[in-house]
């Protein structure tokens, strides 16, 4: 045992197939699982908590119902449309780790997050149930999911927000985010190694083609960075050695 | 509209057949979710959580587990059987509610409870969830499930410890109780009218013959005397009366 809490994220586009609705990836899902287990296994880690995206599974639905992070829906519909999807990804999820004998349970984020409104909108997400959880010798699931807004009825919540969130509130001592890029990538499409402040990012990330992926990658590496504790943006191959404790990909903070 | 927000919990007997395991009593359950849909179409009440307890679902897995309130348990797949159900019961409670137009919400206890361990462990459930769906117009549905405890790993939540918790922190005006009972019975088998305070029931129900059936209802009542709002326990009969604002059963506080 290292005594280390480690929060892991598995990117929707790495275990769903983004492309069709509802479809699972299922080997890149069963690899991850595998990785999971067999480190649990070894001890190589002492407390995990795992966060999943939505991908072909919440994305859709949410964007078929007008549903962001900031724009929410009083449809009771839409918001069991994201949820169900979301619930049952989780399932699937859950019972690929059970398999392996990982001691996981779900943690849904619409049962205990909730938001004020506006556009500064402030996230509470008690950690008491995750922390309850670990300490007990589980492996906490949570996923992208729906949360309630105040003045907007239900929004989405990110996979990203609840790694951050979670993160700070259960002082992880490390992080990491398998996606399906190996890295934060700069203009030349090489792993950036080592980010450690904003201005890097800015500058690394203003020379990449996509607005849309930099903007979004930008955004969450700002994240990051206020964690306190290093985080790690890396591929599906990576994923076992950043859980045994190698730094993969690229190191944030 | 009264601007009234209320707790109603559906008990475990009335809803499923408590002697066949996993056996919703679907007449029951249609009548109760007919009623609620009712008064929340006719503006009777402005917010209302919903509570139901596990009857053959939660309880036969709960037992055969040895999990109780205070002793719990590190096995996954025993919580996974506790919660399975429950969720399960969940959702043929919101789909029948969905399909009267009540916009219910699941809020699941094992996602955003906890308790501290030994034998005053003391329960967290934050009510920011459930306050703000309420807020934005949801119907909160929330059910007996397992619960993460220091120490002891899952232990059971029922749906009792979920009204008197809840009423109190969403200030709810009143809270009632749906039970197979028709109120709290004296020795002669009468409904009592009104409880007022602690003493009134050890009497009476000292004189029950069933020492099971009136601890437990002693329990119940004193924690529902600490509410500072009053609590109806009636029957199935009752429940639509109790929602539109009578005050049937017994009244307790």
């Amino acid at each position: 045992m290292t005594g280390e809490t480690v929060v892991c994220k598995l990117g929707g586009s790495v275990i769903t197939e983004k492309d069709r609705s509802e479809t699972l990836d299922a080997p890149a899902l069963d690899a991850a699982c595998d990785a999971i287990a067999g480190v649990l296994a070894d001890d190589a880690i002492d407390r995990l908590v795992v966060v999943h995206g939505g991908g072909s599974f919440g994305h859709h639905h949410a964007s078929a119902h007008g549903m962001t992070t900031t724009a929410g829906t009083h449809n009771v519909d839409a918001v069991m449309d994201v949820h169900g999807a979301m619930t049952t990804l989780n399932r699937f999820v859950l019972d690929r780790l059970h398999e392996r004998n990982v001691p996981a349970l779900p943690v849904h984020p619409l049962s205990v997050g909730a938001r004020t409104g506006g556009p500064d909108g402030e996230l509470t997400l008690p950690s008491e149930p995750a922390a309850t959880l670990l300490a007990e010798g589980f492996v906490p699931v949570l996923h992208g999911d729906g949360v309630a807004t105040a003045s907007e009825g239900v929004t989405v919540i990110s996979g990203d927000e609840l790694v951050v969130e979670l993160a700070a509130d259960i002082d992880a001592d490390r992080v990491g985010l398998c996606s399906t890029v190996p890295g934060v990538l700069d203009g030349d499409g090489d792993v950036v190694p080592r980010i450690d402040a904003f201005e890097d990012v800015a500058d690394l990330l203003g020379a990449s083609e996509s607005t849309d992926v930099s903007g979004g990658m930008a955004a969450k590496v700002e994240e990051l960075l206020g964690l306190g504790s290093p985080a790690f943006i890396f591929g599906p191959d990576d994923l076992e050695g950043f859980l045994r404790g190698d730094s993969p990909g690229t190191r944030i903070g």
